[in-house]
């Protein structure tokens, strides 16, 4: 069963929260990262293999566990982000919000008026958290959490307007195509001395704002390390490389 | 078989239809919705639990009865509703046609030159059908059916020039979506005095225009009186509700 | 979660139990049966047409209730019985035992040494419970039920002999079989007098013995005419005609 | 093991390929195609019956064998030509580009900056490729290719801006639509002789701009001919028809 | 829709029927083969890529034509017999029938009572069939065949016996393993002159007794051959070697 | 590609091999453990998750890498040792063979005459390993290897008539099911000291006939001590664990 704090209450009390990254279609490995402590897992559909059906999967064997369930959607595709939410998503990250239109279609995705035009009909939803539907639509816009990826230079430079769209609950950094755009595509450098002082801008500036900022993290040391700059929702352990990290272990252990 | 009397060809005479609505990602049950007797079976992915494949899937297994096939596709996903076209549907109803714009999108993606630009590859529907590829191009602008869903006070204020764009059949109302934006978020009241109203003057000025006028209803109750208010479309049967319903009452009787 | 309390505990606790029947390869449906208020799901692998693959998603999926889990395997695939074990089954049954060596393979393949012959594995069903890897051997012989199907006339000459080989927990009697194998394939009748005076006796002769009696049941009546004859696991609520009876009366009543 | 070198190497130093066509929802069909001595595959997401999931397991399977991977997109899904990518394919086809404007949301999906706004994530393509991920970003914006669906009266005035678009790498002419929205929908004429010299003044165009030809063909006919008239990515051999004509012929022998 | 004759009433007349043959776990293609003119398609469980799931839905697409349903099962998965019958197999070839016990054991899978031992459970085939309960079991022992594979020198000798077993209906040989079997292991030689020597004993011994003689042949030749040898269910149409033959083809047509 | 050297070739040249355990029903794992550096991996179907279907996707992907396919079949399963190897298993487990006519049995299934009773069909296996069928029937019996578990001790008692069975290449030892049986049920000990003694014997007495031993570890050291016991096909990497283990360290190292 789902924890009964939700993910937007314990974001918004400040707690800090670990994400696993899931990418691969196979659900079952989401259950297992909850299983295994995670206390969040992200369902990737930007750069994931998974596709709707796989993601729909996932959030039922996740709800297995107490972790809580996020979901990122394609770039610019505002209809699967009302559909993560229908099937059981707690929040969304939405890649490439670079202007505040980008941010305000995103987030009339997320809120159902007066916030936003999210359409009625969260059956599974609701199923899952085992609430009535009154009770759903009473707290959803509360508790669903709209995080806004920051990874642009457009988007640096927009940031504040984009906090101040109404429904926008926070952001999250990607560092990779950060460090890709900063350079204009010379270089990937996801921990790069600049990468890292535009991610503690970014956080500072969220925080100021009173809204959440998560961030992809390369490493433990990145989830501690941006733990103190303020991010509060860290993502951490993609399976791909938890996989086969364990296996190469193994595999040269027995040799 | 699918019905020699296409569902526009009926509609389009003033006969009443009731569709059952399809969410689970389950596709047997839109066989059995058609084998229980309904005329037609929509297959919702805006708030279903079900995507592409498993709507493809459907259709076929839908083949095996003569009900209709009628598919929702999510929120301005417009190129869905021309697939959805080829791999069968006769009928595709599009949510949130908030705009004389949102409703032109829509009709390019349904319909074929010189209405629409709607692009050529049908050949599963087609072949569901029984017909060869040119009589498909002959007869397809009349033979598929357009509704645009209104569902908020823009869409009733621009609902004659919607129902004016050339390739628009006709509308799809949703009551509860219809309640949440006339209350600006503040209930679901698909019922409702006003609701009720509401749609009693949506489905007269659709008339009045000549156009089908569609509603999605909450009892049997709700379909006798739409009918009455000049709906021809009237969706009724919610899988989960019908086999939660059943369920519940099975067991009840065991106690 | 899984009720604390075990079916095999409540079953020789002598309480009674009515069990949904599963048939359609659509896994939501088992999770749906269990929100339903059903205190125990059966997936039919003998003449459902699901397989393992969809057994195994039905039994994650009604894992997120507190529901029973239930598997009927093909006749004589002894392998399955274990098979359905290691992935969370709490109980099998087992179709056309109709001798003690009928039985003794089911019972082989159902409990670990001393009692049986099951074979170590069962990873997916300790983690749906909860227990450990030792928990879950110190305890499974006693907390999995082993049903033998009687439904022939050999059956029934044989079944004080069936009902002491070790490791058989019990019958599960199929009225129809009965009756079409009691009249040689002359007719169907699983509510005749003589079917209904013969599943009399072989719940007495059963509690005789101290095991457990299960029954199908084509109606709540016989639920409660069978509880009273001394059966304690009784299956209703078969998911096809749940759906359809349900579908069905929803557009009669839109008519 | 897909050929060391790659379909844009081979397309940009003049050789010829032909691709074959595969639409169904049955991933093995693209390796099987590719077994057959087909040079490329594409996999249809457009008019095909196939979604995300399929291509991906299509992808995979055609991975086992050295025939190249293309992806048509549906119409204006550009968020899901990034993901083709990401899953493997070397190039993909994007339908109905009929403006400077289109062309631009296109290439930004399909290349890195700075020529584009393709977002970073390409795991499972660089895994299929054996490159590293410095490698695959270093040659990416190189080796995929972004071919614009050129057929409309709008595509091919603005053709010569299309093909200046920084990313796109070259065009892909449907003779079907083509035909149809010259006719404005009176008739499909793919192989009549308006349609034949458009395409030749298309491809004419486009080898001016040092750009890639590619074209829909109905028969090997057309393959010769445009190859003659410098395509040099002839898509031949739809996998409903060769089925179809080689199950037909050959019940037609056993008569 | 199925045709209204049965495939067992066509063979007792004796009506020539030619069956292709579905390997790939596609089950789309089981409907393509019946599209394409061939009065009936098997289904290959033995040495098929498919399993129970895609033979399940092959059969659903399979009855959008009127051709008719045959399952190949595995080798002694008798069990597997009955749940073919139950999804809806009209025909199901059992392969390695060498003694009258497999012939048994394989008759009690197909038949009900007095007959055999099938175990009653048909919902789906006699809702595919749209026959009523009670009416399939009136008709089922007469109208589903069972089909003895005869392959082994064993079989040969005892064939005389086996088609004696009541509930078998005829044979089906299999030219390669019977060559293989024949030469103990040396070669295949299914189109060589021992074999189809012995392929006009079987068929004659079978007409002998008035059952139904089916043969796996190579070429339309064999067909030809067969039919006048006496045999009624001609196997040809390989979906593998269909597709690749023709993918073939057309791939060098474009060279 | 596979490797050109077989794993039969490798076991018969005193190479060591350790083989991935894949238990999940999640093909995409397969191929991520042969990528990782693991010259085998073993798809369990005794106590996995997966069933048929996942193991020929996963059969597919791991032909992607150089790794060697096996299969562990269900319990008495013979026909499935058959179509495994017929989708492209270099080697099938069978579990619990206890005697001769066990033995003889699996040989039966996996070796074509004169040694066993194999039926032909092998076209899936012998396109992933580029061979004719000519070919392929050549090489079958020697490049596929049959592998009997024991893990009982009547195995144990019974193990040189065994190993004497025509068409059985070795054996393969369950330490946690031989504790078990050798302690009648008392305790599990796959690692206890009288286990790792009755393998040393096993290993020895197998080696003795000149055949393959096989063993499955609970650890690296196992591996390292089995190989000097005589073991040549050891397995360890169990993806459950592997996976589990290495999330629960990267949320560990993350608080």
């Amino acid at each position: 069963m789902t924890s009964p704090k939700s993910l937007a209450a314990k974001l918004r009390a400040d707690e800090s929260i670990v994400t696993a990254w899931a990418s691969l279609a196979a659900p079952i490995l989401g259950e297992l990262l909850g299983r295994s402590g995670f206390p969040a897992v992200t369902f990737d559909m930007q750069h994931g293999q998974q596709d709707f059906g796989e993601v729909r999967e996932g959030m039922s064997f996740l709800s297995l566990t107490d972790a809580h369930k996020i979901v990122r959607i394609p770039v610019g595709e505002m209809a699967t982000a009302s559909r993560a939410l229908d099937i059981g998503a707690e929040c969304v990250i939405a890649p490439m919000i670079n202007s505040v239109e980008d941010a305000q279609a995103f987030a009339e995705a997320m809120k159902y008026p007066p916030v936003g035009k999210r359409s009625w009909g969260p059956h599974r939803a609701a199923m899952l958290k085992g609430q009535s539907l009154p009770d759903y639509l009473a707290t959803a816009n509360d508790e669903t959490v709209a995080l806004a990826m920051i990874e642009t230079p457009e988007a640096i430079a927009a940031l504040d307007d984009i906090l101040d769209v109404p429904g926008i609950d926070g952001i999250f950094v990607g560092p990779s195509d950060m460090s890709l755009t900063l350079s204009n595509g010379a270089k990937l450098d996801p921990n790069g001395e600049k990468t890292i002082e535009v991610c503690a801008e970014l956080a500072e500036r969220t925080r100021a704002k009173g809204k959440i900022a998560g961030v992809f993290c390369m490493s433990p040391e990145r989830v501690h390390e941006s733990r103190k700059q303020g991010y509060r929702l860290m993502a951490y352990g993609f399976d791909v490389s938890l996989f086969m990290g364990a296996a190469t272990a193994a595999i040269d252990a027995c040799r």
